[in-house]
């Protein structure tokens, strides 16, 4: 079943299943009810599989949610974190206006429900780990790292293909000038100088090494596992002509050697799993310097949530986003000095707005290519990535950090900011 | 025998030992011989209590360290943490020279001894938790907090009586200067407005409600369980006309109540001890408004310590400061977003350099009335404190948080600098 399901994920061979038949019983209408009295009212209608609508709560109407299926209508209410998303892609779910609006009231409402203790239990058992979840997600990595650069080149800026979050210092700033601006803030706060040495640990493309080494030059190690970026980074250093200043290495973070002045990581530690937080820590401890700063920047949460979400299983593989505690267990052990922790989740949202929108620039190009569901299951991806920054589900913390003696800190962080 | 110990201290009738008598045996040789070759050569002379002075590692005598007797030298070595402050205190052993370079050697000494695994967990040992430690230490409350104002006016600043870390954005300032800049610093931090209500746990002598009132229009309530501080208080809005719009409660914190848009603690949370942070961040969730916005100032750690040291058992009975960590605890469980974090543990050594250097031009007051003994727990305690935040073993927090779902977050951090 998983495996047919992944297959017609991938091949965008969505077979649609017996959309607008069937009868809806007085027993589906009640748990309906049910469900919309314990919420508090809808802010969107719902049409049901067959063409009988429920209006949304008097004056909130924003979009219109149709489910096809009675499957689908109790698969989302089961569990809505690991059905939802591939209904909503075969089709089965669809979505009528604004899809981000759609995921910031569906926020709102768990947030809302959360806090009643009764119901918080129920989704808490709804939204409880499956055994074997990640097994399975494995088959499914390539939705994410084998789609080859060409497809993040359609909407990802075309400075330094940033696949993390953007900053913005002005919210109007172009895509562009925000993914430099958040290298120069990244610098800056690692207050870089000249012929400093930087590790960096899971470098994508590679535009923030060859940052690095032409607007400050640094001499600039860079670690990822994958042959096809590291390729692709080989490629622009030798273009550009930095090849002899930026190294990349296709490496694990943790088999990182050497001395470095300055520890950077941009996007990984979501991919790492807290079980290795420790190793990551002993690893940044052999190679920084005494007078070495460090930056990690990662998307996180403000409480842990053990997800078996849709987009971790079909886009995020592995992923788990931490909490600032969970994070300390890469400091704490080896005695690192958190120096300064900056939450820029509304960036990542103002960054995801720019993806969604180019996106939606190149669909024809997407849906030629990879099929009809496939854009789907982009576009819901994105668009919940959005509503979850935006309503605080996630968060996106940048920690600066340096050895516990070292006493060469500026007495203001006003430095970041001239 | 302890019961002695503290009359002594606090009436600061010491009896001196038998200083200066009694040989040094082979052993006693043998025992401080091993000692300097394990931690790789002192960077100060040792004279023991016969006279007998070894000499220093080449080039670094910066200061002699007299042990008078042998029951001090033993003690110190069996349990420094526990012992070294009281037969300082006592005179049994003595410090010439600069007491904070004394005070950041002996910490560097530790750090390096930590890194080996077999001398660690000798000291982990010997820094082992002492049962009852806490009960006895009850009895030592008066130390800190029955002192009475006055002693504190003598080298607190003069500007609104801070107990805390003054910030120093030119590390030139006078205290006075630098403890209005940190007043702004934190008005800045949580954007305050004229006319929101602020709510402060544990206010101290009340110098920061009058400030938030006066300075930023804000409406403040201050709790505090010292009836002699809340008088202090009370007195000083009266006499400033602001009686009006600070009103300063006698109680504990758990026991705030009303809504506010601004929560504020400065210094309290070192006090509060972990087993109250669940409860602390409940009464947060209770008082903060929907678009509310919190600080937390503490000193804190790197990682979790668990110290029997003397100044906590002299000085500050039933104190921890938390790591960033244990911290989130506040946090973490009400889903609060921490916005921004600072460390300012530098600040902190600068404000007690301050502190040491006024106390000093004021020990004749101090010791005709508290004596010699009390004279030299204080310097002890003032100058331990600054090699502490100078060589990393404490740091400073300003943690900055405020509801998940409240977007109203500044693009940049630059306000809090312009």
């Amino acid at each position: 079943m998983h495996d047919e399901d992944t297959k017609s994920l991938a091949l965008g061979t969505v077979e649609r299943r017996n959309r607008g038949s069937g009868q809806v019983s007085p027993f589906d209408r009640w748990v309906l009810r049910k469900l919309i009295e314990a919420v508090g009212g809808l802010p969107y209608a719902v049409v049901l599989w067959n063409g009988e609508e429920i209006p949304a709560r008097r004056g909130t109407a924003r979009n219109t949610v149709r489910v096809n299926t009675r499957r689908a209508f109790y698969r989302a209410l089961a569990n809505p974190n690991r059905y939802f998303g591939d209904d909503y892609c075969a089709g089965d779910i669809e979505i009528e206006g604004d899809i981000v609006t759609f995921f910031q009231d569906v926020y709102r409402i768990v947030e809302l429900v959360q806090k009643r203790s009764a119901l918080s239990q129920l989704f808490a058992w709804i939204d409880r780990p499956q055994a074997g979840t990640l097994a399975r997600s494995r088959t499914n990595i390539h939705y994410h790292y084998d789609l080859g650069n060409t497809f993040y080149e359609l909407w990802l800026d075309r400075e330094a293909l940033q696949y993390t979050c953007a900053y913005f210092p002005q919210p109007d700033l172009t895509l562009e000038q925000a993914q430099v601006a958040k290298m120069h803030h990244i610098c800056r706060k690692l207050r870089l100088k000249a012929g400093e040495r930087v590790v960096e640990a899971g470098c994508g493309w590679g535009g923030l090494a060859l940052f690095l080494a032409r607007h400050y030059g640094a001499t600039v190690r860079a670690y990822n596992i994958s042959r096809e970026q590291i390729s692709y980074a080989r490629a622009r250093a030798q273009a550009v002509g930095l090849a002899d200043r930026v190294e990349y290495i296709e490496d694990d973070y943790r088999n990182i050697c050497g001395q470095y002045d300055a520890f950077v990581s941009i996007g990984m530690l979501e991919h790492v799993g807290p079980s290795q937080y420790h190793e990551l820590g002993k690893v940044i401890d052999q190679c920084l310097t005494e007078r070495g700063r460090g930056l990690i920047h990662n998307i996180g949460r403000n409480k842990p949530l053990v997800t078996t979400s849709w987009i971790e299983r079909r886009i995020f593989p592995g992923s788990y986003p931490p909490t600032l505690r969970e994070m300390m267990a890469v400091f704490e052990p080896f005695s690192f000095s958190v120096i300064d922790v900056e939450n820029l989740r509304l960036h990542y949202a103002q960054t995801l707005e720019h993806w969604l929108s180019r996106y939606e620039d190149h669909v024809p190009e997407v849906q030629a290519r990879y099929g009809h569901t496939f854009v789907r299951a982009w576009r819901l991806y994105l668009a919940g990535s959005i509503a979850s920054f935006s309503t605080g589900w996630l968060q996106l913390y940048q920690v600066l950090f340096q050895r516990a003696q070292d006493n060469d800190v500026p007495w203001t962080r006003a430095y970041m900011y001239s």
